[in-house]
């Protein structure tokens, strides 16, 4: 049976308003927008001053109130809102992805505690249903994989810096402008923000709550010319990718920049689209692709968490609840390219060389490294790391793990 | 709350195969398997024979049989099965979809009677979850077009013969030796096992049940030599394409072949692979890809039903309760390149033509016609049917419905 739903929402940025838009146009949806609070009572809205409220409290003290619908920026306003939101007893929306990579086995007891859902598809590769198809479809076929383009921000700055050979802050510039970038667009090209989306699969995929402080994740803001001209001459494209493994009771995850093949089923993503590859022990390879990033995009995404919520769906964390018995693990090797000048970078830091060259100022190795030392290298300014084609995420072997 | 489920199945061919292996080896899933009736005692079976009956009734008799697996091929049988199964107060998981779609409003009207669900998953594109997204995903999203690839046989050979320059015949025999062909591969070549699929997908996506003998179809099985010169001169590959499409209260659908610019999302699209493209008013384009043929990746989806089955899924239908106001129509016109013999086509066929020229023995017209033209066609051996590269359907002019 389909109930009402009365909503109060936080926040009134690009999300807020693409919601907002799209709840005005589509029929049938038995929810309405009571109360939006933000936080600048000056700030010009496009809609009147009257629908706006200042004061947190007129929404989760108002007990008419059945749905809060959280889209700010701030990750620790946004958890504080969201657990007494739930105390309540309301139910949560929200697509604050590092929020909820920072607190998602919390907020798994909290939904647990006070009995109400939080879903939050909007916050994972916007309009692709994701999260909901991990949950419900993907629910007996085991899992082996998950990779993909987590971004969309980045995704369009490496399409137009690649295609229209626009330049890195023009890109940037032009996808801030069109809403696709966070406020803090460090989050994006330093890969914060698929680091957290990884970190939130991880937990529907394979039933691990993983702090993202664990996963490594390098950047696209250290590309140099270089680098795009060596992918160039040699056919290749260069994606943000973001890739979860499970091997010998182990998970790994990592979010880097890769050379692709043009043949490969992501160097067609373009611009602010995501896409996201799961292999199942029996389905094979599935990919879903999609708008990533944009107001009505995920403004949809948070509608359809709404509508599920009208028939009182939740995410049953089935994978956390089987006890598989995984454990999450940074003991993991992959292939790289690393370009560096002035020796920040030797062959000692390998596992294994496989080739090396000189361009200019700048010195390329390519070979095996484990994580932990792509880790030590997203601390050096000035060494850039891209996944090779074809990597393919390994476990160290003994002797590695030795060594390291 | 998850129920044990008793599962009685009918049929043990490719997918029924799948399913018991997928089925053995996923641990989790309250679900076993009781009975297996099959037709033929004597045939040869890969596991022993104290599993199989012979006598419907075997099943469809048993109370403590929750579930009727239906994976038989033979149309008739199927839904005299899944009848009975229903009014015995089973649930059916079938992926017959040429009985689905020649009874889908029937077996629509038989669920609300019995209040027993009908789930299908596995009926269309295999592995790819379309249906569950479209029914429950894509609720509340105005839904203005979809189209793909749903027949992993004909892209296996369409892939064959473009790759690897295989004749028709090798390139369907190595299809049909991997399991990936129906027994009568004229079902799928000449379009009709798409047509099926994309009937089932035009009620979840539309709300309309159309009887699939409606919907105007044409195979790749008169895809001549000269046709695919004619594709790899210009840079372009053919796939077989399944659309539907809403427009000014009306929803049209189309399965045809179809030429390809190499940057089109479908030409990547290979072997028995298969693609949807769901394309909404807010969420815009979403392509979902994944196996569409073979016994695992079936199996995994008949799987993904009965798991379903443990919680009491069932379809809504939502769409079509909804009463949009919505009806089908053929009354529409797209651009085609048709290629023919001996005067079999003229200009006058055509609404506007735009080019025309001869090759040997082979005439080609390119140019918009009409539904009913393509129809016409179809009856005519000899005539061939390309959808232009990025035809677009549109509803028919005022004038052509005066000429038609």
């Amino acid at each position: 049976m389909k109930r009402n739903l009365r909503l109060g929402v936080f926040g009134f940025g690009c999300v807020g308003q693409g919601l907002y838009h799209v709840l005005n146009e589509t029929k049938g949806l038995k929810a309405e927008i009571r109360r939006i609070v933000v936080r600048n009572p000056e700030k010009q809205r496009p809609i009147p001053k009257e629908f706006f409220s200042y004061d947190e409290n007129v929404i989760l003290e108002d007990p008419e109130i059945d749905v809060v619908v959280e889209l700010i920026d701030d990750p620790v306003a946004a958890y504080r809102i969201l657990k007494k939101a739930l105390e309540k007893g309301k139910a949560v929306v929200t697509a604050n992805k590092r929020m909820l990579a920072e607190h998602l086995a919390e907020i798994h007891e909290l939904q647990l505690r006070y009995g109400k859902p939080v879903l939050y598809e909007g916050a994972v590769c916007a309009s692709i249903p994701i999260i909901r198809n991990l949950e419900e479809y993907y629910d007996n076929d085991l899992i082996s994989s998950l990779e993909g383009i987590f971004n969309g921000s980045t995704n369009f700055i490496l399409t137009k810096v690649f295609e229209e050979r626009k330049s890195y802050p023009e890109a940037l510039a032009q996808a801030q402008q069109l809403g696709f970038a966070e406020s803090d667009p460090s989050l994006d090209v330093r890969a914060f923000d698929p680091k957290f989306k990884l970190a939130i699969l991880i937990a529907h995929a394979f039933g691990q709550f993983v702090d993202p402080e664990e996963l490594v994740h390098f950047g696209i803001d250290r590309i140099s010319s270089t680098d795009l001209r060596f992918a160039r001459e040699n056919g290749l494209t260069i994606k943000l990718v973001g890739r979860a493994f499970k091997k010998d009771g182990k998970v790994f995850g990592l979010v880097a920049p890769q050379l692709l093949e043009s043949t490969h089923p992501l160097s067609a993503v373009r611009n602010e689209y995501n896409a996201v590859t799961v292999e199942g022990a029996f389905a094979e390879k599935q990919t879903f692709i999609g708008k990533g990033a944009g107001s009505y995009p995920t403004g949809s995404a948070v509608l359809s968490d709404i509508s599920a919520l009208t028939y009182d769906y939740r995410y049953e964390y089935k994978k956390n609840l089987q006890e598989n018995g995984l454990v999450f693990s940074n003991e993991a090797q992959v292939e790289v390219l690393v370009s560096f000048s002035s020796g920040q970078v030797s062959h000692a830091d390998f596992l294994k060389v496989t080739d090396g060259y000189r361009s200019g100022q700048t010195e390329y190795i390519r070979g095996q490294v484990s994580f932990d030392k792509i880790k030590e290298w997203f601390a050096l300014e000035g060494v850039s790391v891209l996944l090779a084609p074809e990597a393919v995420i390994q476990p160290l072997t003994k002797k590695a793990l030795l060594t390291v």
